[in-house]
């Protein structure tokens, strides 16, 4: 008998619907977990699957193929070291581990670093797709040494999602970190694609008034278009169901309005606030959830502060729900822009030589934000590598061209009407920011000048230079 | 002769400045730069000062005064840590370290720990006020021991700032940590006054084609009313200021838009982040100087991408000129409310226990966010220290029901007419998702519940709930 060519630890949900779907491709896949009962009975609901199970850590290395091909699925954090810690005196040099779990990407830097001293490869595996993805078919965003990518990438390929034209969602990503950090852009950029999707249900269910039902025809007529996508799929399909607690009621009307969060659309903004990188939207997204979440003190508030005044008129509905549909576009072009810059500026930073292209392309399947338009993305990077920005590729210039004014429209009637639309200003806001040879931090220089002796550029000179403010003329 | 009561480290401008200031109250001061020449040449230039000057690091501790007092005025970072490295042999137990320097908050809890642990009190102290305000009074932010405090309480009453009440600008602001993470708070709320300062002039310039005089006229009569302050006092003198180079011109015409930062903004935003703040006006306005580095990037957008089609047609300026004065002080009430709400979080997640009244009174002389404005916050704090958000007061309160419709009309004319304004269109998007009693977040934990089983939470029962959306009906 074969060894197994694989292995798992952690056999919670994602560990262990992951070693169902490498066992599915053909492989003998070794499994373990600190508590044991948890591997027993993984083995005796799958009887027939060709599961090897170890119940210590030592029998588990033993039973692998070298070199050994081993995949953590334990709790970011300290159960990530300590896993990590009880396997290493087993290992051989040239060994693979890859954490699959939602870790910070400077952690999988630190390990990945420690791990290379000892001769042990280690790659950070972002997997998106959750539950579902990880046992039909999730995308796979793996960094570390390409060696080792190269050991475990015939497995990688076979387990990940296939596009449209049958690729699979899986490519090396780049060193250390690179893997883990991708998949937290890609994170953020889910909580700025989900924000966006409740703003235009707010706007359609408490400005234009449709229904439920209404708003989810809407969606599904939209996931035929440019939108086309998992998330406006799954809105469609979410705004149709019934509570399943006999309220009859809609679901979304009986779901309260307080978002909750892993994190990882916030370490997505720290991150672009470290780089100097504007990420507008995924924040106000992440800061949308925030004020969510304090629902008490919201409901409170609504009862002092006041409402403007505010009558839409007569409006034409129809009219109305395709210029949010538009602004809803306009606004992911500028998510994914500000994303993609993000990646730019990171992988400069941390010398990743990432292939931006590449990335739109691991996103077509799998994921949560898999969407069509993501092979805009990547022809748009496959046809200028250089590209600087989003926008200015010609097919994403087109639609934000047309569509800057319907965005304009739906942002200011929002404000007008006192609806929140943190994603939709921002987008706006960001694009007329971007677009604006000049814009006035000529006077906040001044003012750093004036005050802190910060100094200043011109636009006559190069050099930098020093007003002397208090000599009075 | 008596030996010196206080000592400073570090004779960069800061340091001088701030020796200066206390010998200027009667007080000898002990001085020590690692290089010597500098020192010789603060003793040369102040030959009447009662400055004691050091050239080795033991013989300045031994100088002074037990239990000694010492002011560290070097930059922040790994040279503070080798500034009281060298210290420390040297140091009795009851000795007060102050860290003057613009220091992360978490570097000062870990150095407060660590010193505390040799009987060293350790305070970091945030001193806001630029190069003048050390010289002639600031707004000093001490924390950390309270009996550490009590023994540099009467030099530091003596030095700081004095309100229009005689009150000096320094009080105690809590254990370890707490007077750096005030003074980062500080900081991040200065980007955001500077931000809407900046976009005032934007629209002012650009949209009503005012000149940098008639601006300056606007500037100044505003500092006589709700917005006296000090940022709005220099922006008035600014915009009428010629440029020193010989050009002719105002010197805001030939200053790059290019804004620096020292990143203290930008951690200001990260810990709101962590810490789960919506803060989104000091971000927008971290973001907004970032954008505003990628100059080239932008003069090229400008040549691809469009301007809306906008006319502004014929308005009443001086109508414009008065809602714009109403957008900037409902946005600057809008940023101080996140900005005090995230210390009332910090201070409940650090154990800080903030007067958050206290807060604003520091701040009102002596440093750069100095303004009319603060009492009315100490008021509204004094009033109700339990307060939960500063619109929740009555003053504040008014002033938003008055002004949101001004404020609305400034967002929605700068959207349609391409002149960003992330300060004045956050600021009415926060207003409106802190008031409204429903947001759609409910779609957000739908999908979360959909995609990732991540449960939710009811409308009308406790508990968590899973749907299952994956059984079809």
């Amino acid at each position: 008998m074969s060894k197994p060519q694989i292995g798992v630890v952690g056999m919670a949900v994602m560990g262990k619907n992951l070693a169902l779907n490498i066992e599915s491709r053909g492989y003998s896949v070794a499994i373990y977990n600190r508590t044991g009962s948890k591997t027993e009975k993984v083995v005796a609901d799958h009887p027939d699957k060709n599961l090897v199970p170890s119940y210590t850590i030592e029998d588990f290395v033993n039973s692998l193929e070298t070199p050994r091909r081993i995949i953590l699925m334990v709790k970011a954090g300290a159960p990530t070291d300590a896993t990590i810690k009880s396997l290493l005196p087993h290992l051989d040099k040239g060994d693979v581990l890859i954490d699959g779990g939602n870790t910070f990407f400077q952690e999988t830097m630190r390990r990945n670093e420690e791990l290379d001293n000892s001769g042990i490869n280690f790659i950070g595996m972002g997997v998106s797709g959750g539950e579902k993805g990880a046992l039909e078919g999730p995308s796979l965003m793996p960094g570390g040494q390409k060696e080792a990518y190269d050991l475990v990438e015939p497995i990688l390929k076979k387990i990940a999602a296939k596009a449209e034209d049958g690729e699979a969602c899986v490519t090396y990503v780049g060193p250390n970190g690179a893997g883990h950090y991708v998949k937290m852009v890609h994170n953020g950029i889910e909580y700025g694609d989900m924000e966006l999707i409740a703003e235009s249900y707010n706007l359609m269910r408490n400005l234009l008034g449709l229904s439920n039902d209404e708003i989810s025809d809407v969606f599904n007529e939209w996931k035929d278009g440019e939108l086309k996508s998992y998330l406006i799929d799954i809105t469609a399909d979410i705004l149709t169901r019934k509570d399943d607690l006999g309220t009859g009621k809609p679901i979304v009307d009986v779901i309260l309005d307080r978002a909750g969060n892993k994190g990882t659309g916030k370490w997505s903004s720290q991150s672009a606030l470290e780089l100097g990188v504007p990420q507008s939207l995924i924040t106000e997204s992440v800061y949308a959830r925030y004020i969510s979440a304090m629902k008490d003190e919201r409901v409170a508030a609504s009862q002092v502060l006041p409402n403007p005044e505010f009558d839409l008129g007569d409006v034409n509905k129809k009219e109305l729900v395709e210029k949010i549909r538009r602004a809803l576009y306009f606004s992911k072009i500028m998510s994914y822009a500000q994303g993609f810059e993000q990646l730019r500026v990171a992988s400069e930073n941390y010398d990743w030589n990432l292939n931006y292209g590449d990335m739109a392309k691991i996103w077509r399947e799998g994921c949560i934000i898999r969407a069509q338009f993501l092979q805009k993305i990547t022809d748009a990077y496959e046809k200028n590598p250089e590209l600087k920005n989003l926008m200015l590729d010609d097919y994403f210039k087109k639609i934000v061209e047309e569509y800057q004014n319907d965005v304009r429209d739906i942002a200011a009637l929002a404000i007008k009407a006192g609806v929140a639309c943190p994603g939709f200003s921002s987008a706006i806001t960001y694009y007329d920011q971007y677009r604006s040879a000049h814009l006035p931090a000529n006077i906040i220089q001044a003012q750093r000048d004036y005050f802190g002796a910060h100094t200043y550029e011109r636009t006559d000179r190069e050099g930098i230079y020093h007003y002397e403010w208090y000599h009075e003329e």
